[in-house]
């Protein structure tokens, strides 16, 4: 893809930081006249005419928010429902590696790539809770989890490529649909999975589903590189969006990869009004009063620490503060919230606002020409390929978002005006990988 | 329910024994003028016009199959997919106990649920392969298959419980959506499984997925008695159903069921034209050249032996098949082939047009007067509840089936004009059940 015609994708989170309220309404009437997955396809169906890349949903398979939010939908049946609903926009959900069986999940996974006819990706995370629903066993540590990790989606791709692109015929005159030649056992014996194969579903028309990755700790960048196609990260500066940039680009190319064909894509919190001041008013009224549960969810982030003693108008006693490697999940952002809370010497209520909000990634308030103008900036200069929208006035912004700022984007020509393909490959600009058991091999993965 | 309304209950099985082309023709062709969605999409809204109780997909993590015919989407992203397409009739995929973890099961069953405002079930399955794709370890043994998928189901039922029925409460100004007081913990610590929960779904309007359960060996009418709401069982005669019947009823009643919450629905296959003559010639055609698999699906069937080395129109030897209980899957289905081999004795080439044809299953061929006299035969006489059909024409069959069957029996007042309930326990006529930690406990069950 030449840099004249580099475009901005756009993929929205369903579950933003604080944009549950819309969603728990939907789901809080015993017969809301907005079913709940209503709610999820009026959303879903705004952003495709909007010409959005994909929608994702975050995950997690611990209960200990159960109490704070209301319950969401699991991702893959979310994703497959909304799979009949749409028909060009990709569908990214979160799965965790921590908890499933590789063979399982690369079943259901390729299987949402089939139904939805070639636009399926999964969100790969390692989950740092969780445990206590599956069994008796502590969970790995951060480095453990994420050699697990590297195994499992090994695994997982083996499985995909265990059909060849041509292994079904329709031959109906001699009852022979599938060729076997074309279909291979993997054999995979490895360090924590034996997997026989192969799999029991054909290879879609984007070949399999894309890989997004969404650590950006050491240990998520070094798993992340061989392999990651969509990265979602947490950003907070520009100059640190580029460095991270630089630093995975380069992670890639050492890899023996192109650098574009994986697409960073940090997260991206707005709120947006017709002018500037109304915007801010928006978002002040909006965190007055922030939840009690906020308080919860912030001393997690701070890697599990007591804060109730405070004042909320003081700094964090920096002897609070867990060292880095110490910290066991959602490393990096612990890092943001480290950096505000000891370079900058935050308060407890400004960390609480940060949490609320945005939850660590990236934030801005203003009007549509001006989110325009960052999305550009960063973009432009090697901060990012495009963002993970998680507009925190609720169904509203998404609103504002596709009916303003995607019109400003698309007159600078940083937006596309229609889908390109009808494939969630296609449109992010990725090759269609062929078979590792195909012929010819290295070839066919590389040709788009 | 008195029996003055009592009304034939009707599930389709979409891959059905003997109609697997035009599936594999639709995921043929690297891109179809009719997706893969499509195809079940159209046969689904086929059904729900003709009002039809619900869909039922078989299933297998065992890749032996995959040699022999098109693969199809995993059950309950494929469910999940027509939730979004359909409004009225159910979804029953079929998930194994001894692949899956119990949390992740109940989680995505009960999104399912809720995604489709209360029509999912879950037919319960042990599996007989399908562990070389799950590590090492070799699959466990029939009864002790049971014994974990007991445990399993428990966990799964405890876990749906785990959220009483009005914990969701929408209460913006102060934030809260969830009350915790009515969502818990289920801290199962048993044999097989130690799950804390609670569950990060809450319940949906029929309360949780119907529980269906497809197996009818001594272990299997043992393990449905004390939970299942639905059986899908192979019967051949219409006195053996009756014996079936009355000994699963009475199983349920000995539980302290009302026998009336289990519904007894034989697999039945249908091959339907204007004459008798004419769909006795059909199904003929259909079935002079047998696949070349279906030696291998019968030598499976019975237990793993080899047949190729037999005169095809001889009988089995006795000493070939083994004793019922050295039988390790399919038990009660191998009991039917095992009858006919040795009590009737039937050559190779009989068993394997009924193996082709039905996979053991009842099959009737006629006009659709006839197949409605069979139905209404059945379920006069304590044989069944209903029925789940294999029409063995493909969507063709599914289509006489629908417009010509249907409406004879709607004539007879056998089966209704239109659905009584927009759930799918509201149109089998099963109660929706409390939570076990709800106020009031077991009253609430019991209430429709």
């Amino acid at each position: 893809m030449s840099q004249a015609h580099r475009q901005i994708k756009l993929g929205l989170l369903f579950n933003s930081p604080g944009s549950d309220r819309p969603e728990s309404a939907a789901a809080a009437d015993g017969r809301p006249a907005h079913s709940l997955l209503g709610y999820y396809a009026d959303i879903a169906r705004r952003l495709e005419q909007a010409r959005f890349d994909f929608l994702m949903v975050a995950d997690t398979v611990s209960t200990e928010s159960a109490h704070q939010q209301a319950p969401r939908p699991e991702p893959v049946t979310l994703f497959s429902a909304l799979a009949g609903i749409t028909r060009h926009i990709g569908l990214v959900p979160t799965v965790s590696t921590t908890f499933t069986e590789p063979f399982n999940l690369a079943r259901q996974l390729q299987s949402l790539d089939q139904l939805s006819d070639g636009r399926a990706a999964w969100n790969v995370v390692t989950s740092s809770n969780g445990e206590r629903n599956f069994g008796d066993a502590p969970i790995p540590d951060h480095g453990e989890r994420y050699r697990r990790a590297a195994e499992h989606v090994e695994v997982v791709r083996k499985l995909w490529d265990s059909w060849e692109d041509d292994a079904i015929v329709n031959d109906h005159g001699r009852h022979i649909a599938v060729r076997a030649d074309k279909v291979h056992r993997i054999d995979h014996r490895g360090r924590y999975y034996a997997v026989e194969g192969p799999l029991n579903v054909a290879r879609s028309r984007q070949g399999h589903p894309v890989l997004f990755q969404a650590g950006s700790s050491e240990d998520g960048k070094a798993f992340a590189a061989p392999f990651a196609e969509g990265i979602y990260t947490a950003q907070q500066t520009l100059a640190g969006a580029q460095a991270f940039y630089a630093d995975l680009k380069g992670r890639v190319r050492a890899h023996g990869r192109d650098p574009e064909h994986i697409k960073i894509l940090p997260g991206l919190c707005t709120v947006i009004a017709d002018t500037e001041e109304s915007a801010r008013r928006l978002d002040d009224e909006q965190w007055n009063d922030i939840p009690p549960h906020v308080l919860r969810a912030l001393e997690q982030q701070l890697g599990g620490i007591d804060l109730s003693d405070l004042d909320p108008d003081q700094p964090v006693p920096a002897e609070r503060l867990p060292a880095l490697f110490a910290v066991q999940g959602r490393q990096s952002r612990y890092g943001i919230f480290r950096d505000f809370a000891l370079s900058e010497r935050w308060s407890v209520r400004r960390l609480l606002r940060l949490q609320a909000s945005s939850a660590g990634h990236g934030r801005i308030v203003g009007t549509p020409e001006q989110i325009a103008d960052h999305l550009q900036e960063w973009f432009l200069n090697g901060a990012a390929d495009g963002y993970i929208l998680m507009p925190s006035q609720g169904p509203g912004g998404i609103e504002i978002f596709a009916g303003e700022v995607v019109p400003i984007l698309q007159r600078r020509g940083l937006f596309r005006r229609d889908y390109e393909a009808d494939t969630l490959r296609g449109n992010l600009g990725l090759p269609v990988p062929g078979s590792r058991f195909g012929q010819p091999p290295a070839h066919a993965a590389r040709a788009g």
